[in-house]
This record gives C-alpha cells, structure tokens and sequence, in this order.
C-alpha cells in the first residue's frame, strides 16, 4: 500500500526512515504548504495541496504529524476521501474531536490508528504477557519527562507549538500520553483520575503527575518536558515487580520475585526506529481488515483522551479548539 | 537527661539501641503493660503503671512507640506531668489531638517532638542544602514502598495494629509519613493534595500515592506496605537533577547538571542507627530551650497531619479515634 505523510518535523523523518525498513507500506509521497520542505524528505511526489494528495487514488494510507491542532480538520476530510489514517499522538485536541473522527472512519470504511510508537513493539507485548507475574498489581509507576529545548524559547518569552494553547500543546499531551497510554493498554479504563501540573505562562502545562484509580490498584503517570528524568517505571504485585527501563521505547524488563529475590530478564532487542512496528502492525490490520486489532487501539486512544480531557479540565489548561 | 520509653516492639529497641551510641539521653526505664517484655529491653527500671512513671522526677523525657491510637491519650497525660515526648510517627491520629498536644506542650513548658527519624541526620541537611543547585524544582518523586510480613495476616483474615483503623493504622500514615515528612522539610505546606489508595478489607490502606502542589512544582509521593519498589528518589529542576536512594535514611545524593551531565556525589557517611542522630538534636533542643529548632519540627508535623488527614478523608478512610 502506498502512504504519504503529512509534516516536515523530525518525527515524519523518522517515519520515513522506519518506512524504509518494512516493506508494509510503500512511502509514494508527502504534502507540505513549503515544496522545500517535502522535497528535503525524500519523496517520490511533493503535495502542496492538501485536496490533490485526498483525490490521488494511488495513495491508500495517510500519516499525519502536523501541529496537534491540524489533526482533526486533515483527518476528517482525508477519510472522507477513502484514506486510512495514521495519526501522530496526541490524535486530537478534544474527545468531542475524537469520536466524531471515529464515527466518520465507520462511515467511510477506512481505519484511523493513534501513532502510539510504544504500543506496537515487541516488548509492549512481552510486558503485556509477563504482568501476570506480579501477581495482584498495587501500585505502578510510569514517567516520560525530557527537558525540550524548545522550553529555552518560552523561558525567553516565545510560544513554540509544542507549549502553546492554540496548537493544542502541553506535556501532558506530548509525552504524558505515552505512560498513559501504557497504562491504558495493560490496565484499561480506570475508575478515576487525579491530576496535578505545573502550569507555563503560555497556558499549557510543562511538567505534571497523573494518578489513575484502578480501585485495587494505584498507576502514577509522570511527565515533563522542563526537568529530566532517570527514574525507571514500575509495576508491582503481592508476588513480585517488574522494572522498566523507560516506556518508549521499552529496552529491558526485569521481573523480581518477591520471596525468592531471583530476577528474570524479559525484553528482546528491538530495531533501534521503533516506528517500523506500528507501521507493520497498522498495516496488517487495513490490509486484513482486522478490526479486532483496530478497536483495540482505537479504544485506547478512547481512554487515553479521556484521561487527559479530564487532567486538564482539573487544572484549567483550555485549548484554541475548544473556544471554537 | 534521663528518658524512659514506652512500648515494646522492634523500633523501640532501635531506639534503645541508638540511645546506646550517644551521650544526650539516659535510658532510665522502661514502662509496658507486661513487666516480662519490659525486662527483654535491658531497662535499669521497668514501669508497668504509667502514673508512676509520670510521678518519677528523675525521667525528664518519654519515648512514646505505642502502638498510634495509644500516643495521644499518654502523651498528653505524660505532659501534664512535665514530661518532654518524642513520639512516633503518626504522632497523633487526627490534626485535632495534635493541637490539642501541643497546646498542652506550651502550656505545661515541655517539648512535643515527633520521631521523624529521616529529618534529623546528616544527609538530610545536605539535602536541603544541595536543593538550590536543581535550579527552579519543577517536579518532585519520594517513595517508601515495603511488603510487610503483616500483611500476610491480613490476607490471612487477621486485623493486625498497623493495618487496622482501630489503631490508626495503615500504609500512608505508617509509611508515606516518610516521604511526605521529607517533602514537607524540602518544599514546605502545599497548596493542595490529590490522593489515591488501595483500601484494604481492614478499612485502611495498604498503599497509594499522593500529589502535593506546590504552584510552579508537583511532588508525587507513594507508598505501600503490600510491594515491593526499588525506585530512588528525584527532586528535578530547571538547571539538573538530584537522585537519593531512598528517603529514610537517605545514603546517597547524586546531583547532575543538565547541561553539562557532571556528576556530584554529595551525602556523607552516617551511622547504620539513624535514630541517633533525632536522640541528640532533640536532647539538645531541649536542653538549650531551642524554640526556634522546636518550632521548625511543630511546623512539620502541622503540615504532615494536614495532608495525610485530608488524603485519608479523599479515601474515606476513618479511624476508631474520629468516632468517639
């Protein structure tokens, strides 16, 4: 199937450079208001316009990595044109936003896949099947918190994207989603959530922790993009826990036994662009029509905005998209 | 000055034993219901009526290590009698009893200390001197996290002292005191407190974690008496990180500068009883009448109730002692 990206940012580059790696999906081409830009990522075809790559029946699949807020209004009309869509994370700025997408991918037959990276791999798999060993969970502890540099610009009185209310920006949507989501995939929909950030003076939150109530047992979620961080995640059980290097991508998994202090290691080596699993897995479900695997993603995408929806709203971070 | 002590179980014989390692307190007695366990103590003289221990001129100080729902009704009492108390942690059960105490404290001209056994030693204070260097703290991880052989009688259907409401009981306050006690020494009173729990059949908590806000700074602190955790700890700022191993007693203190990623190894060497180290601030304290020193520990057993109280009412968890 051939795909065409949408975004100039250093993650579409290394989407395109997993693309490369698989032969799943066929890179044929990638839109950009700026030609320059396109052209720099290699493409066979350049769009610059957005409805000529949506009448293109060549192109099957659609990547979108544009700013957060771009998302919903791409999406919507590139499904109405038969496209599946693979959609960088955050998908969308509101749940409103989310489930009208959702209803229209129905409606028009194709799939709409979050690009949750660390969902895909192997490891997320091999976690996902050793939780067992714990025994009943009690407590567990996820974090993804990176200095970016582009908090250097809001530190000097600018609002990249990334930080701002009008893109839809924030940590806990950039990289809160991915302990989240982690949480989500291995635990569910919690009963509850408490939410505590540190608001920026753009509007968005540069670092916060989210607890979900799984009602026998307590996530914490840790995010930052304004301090760093070399805390593993954690999970663990009456029998024992299981220590996480980081979760995306994940690299190792130890499980300690309780009583017996003896430790297994449960990770795999994973290709180093961990992206090329989300595309393999992606495609195999729209080439199959696996829809089975499609809900089971497109239900964590359901929770996970669900999950932020309600931190912000806890801590007054309002989106451009929701004044509308 | 001579201290006698009261209660039976193993930190009191930790405290016995660091008694043994200073000079600034006597061990002079010891009071227990039960004369023969009193005896195992090695005390000079065994109290089993707690009025005589009171009338006893020659004890000028008490440790009260009775089981939680016990300290309040025999420090209070003790005070009346002149006597200094350094009190286990939970001191008290609710914030009402510890103003309560410390009102009597004032007014019967003794000191009422809590046995914070983490907030006097050493590395503590190179802690809070060290904490500048992370720059503006933005995000904060503490965690006391142990499986108790206890609960094994819980789960065997028993209702043991230290997981029953009865008594006061439970992971937050038995546990969490620790790295709650340590935020609230660092960062000061939060602005608010968002907490969740695993609830045991007993009625109170087995572990959970709590957010404290502090504005421009979140800190998450977690605790459990039914896993296990080997996450260190992590004050994070703008400017670099400081990693402790753990929060009582706290071996080491690691900070790295962000931009650099130096390296500083900053704790000291402490003695393997860390109750030492309270023995002789809180002896000196009371020997100099320090009520600036004095104070500063009120300050922090003030705050401590107030959150673990409103973490325990966001739980519904309520103890025998807010019933009468």
């Amino acid at each position: 199937m051939n795909i065409a990206t949408i975004g100039t940012s250093s993650i579409t580059e290394r989407f395109i450079d997993a693309l490369g790696k698989t032969d799943a999906l066929t890179f044929a081409g990638a839109f950009s208001r700026s030609a320059d830009k396109a052209k720099k990522l290699g493409a066979p075809r350049i769009f610059t316009d957005l409805e000529e790559l949506a009448r293109d029946k060549s192109i099957e699949v659609v990547y979108v990595a544009s700013p957060n807020s771009l998302h919903f209004e791409q999406a919507m009309f590139l499904m109405e044109h038969q496209k599946h869509i693979i959609c960088e994370k955050p998908m969308f700025s509101t749940s409103a936003e989310l489930t009208e997408a959702f209803q229209r991918a129905d409606e028009y037959g194709v799939f709409l896949f979050e690009a949750f990276r660390n969902l895909y791999t192997p490891n997320h798999h091999r976690l996902k099947a050793a939780i067992e060993k714990v025994g009943p969970i009690r407590h567990s502890f996820l974090q993804y918190m990176k200095y970016s540099s582009r908090y250097d610009n809001v530190l000097a009185g600018e609002e990249p994207n990334i930080f701002s209310p009008s893109f839809s920006g924030g940590a806990l949507v950039d990289l809160g989603v991915y302990p989240i989501s982690l949480a989500v995939s291995l635990f569910g929909k919690p009963d509850a959530v408490s939410a505590q950030v540190v608001k920026l003076s753009t509007g968005v939150d540069g670092s916060g922790s989210v607890l979900l109530d799984y009602g026998t047992h307590t996530c914490t979620a840790m995010f930052s993009k304004i301090t760093n961080s070399s805390l593993p995640g954690e999970i663990s059980g009456e029998n024992g826990t299981i220590v996480l290097d980081h979760v995306a991508p994940i690299s190792s998994i130890e499980f300690t036994d309780r009583l017996s202090g003896e430790k297994e290691q449960l990770a795999v080596s994973e290709e180093e662009n961990d992206m090329m699993y989300e595309a393999e897995v992606i495609a195999a479900a729209i080439q199959s029509n696996d829809r089975a695997v499609y809900e089971q993603y497109r239900s964590i995408s359901e929770i996970v905005i669900h999950i932020t929806e309600e931190a912000r709203k806890q801590n007054q971070i309002v989106y451009a998209a929701e004044k509308k």
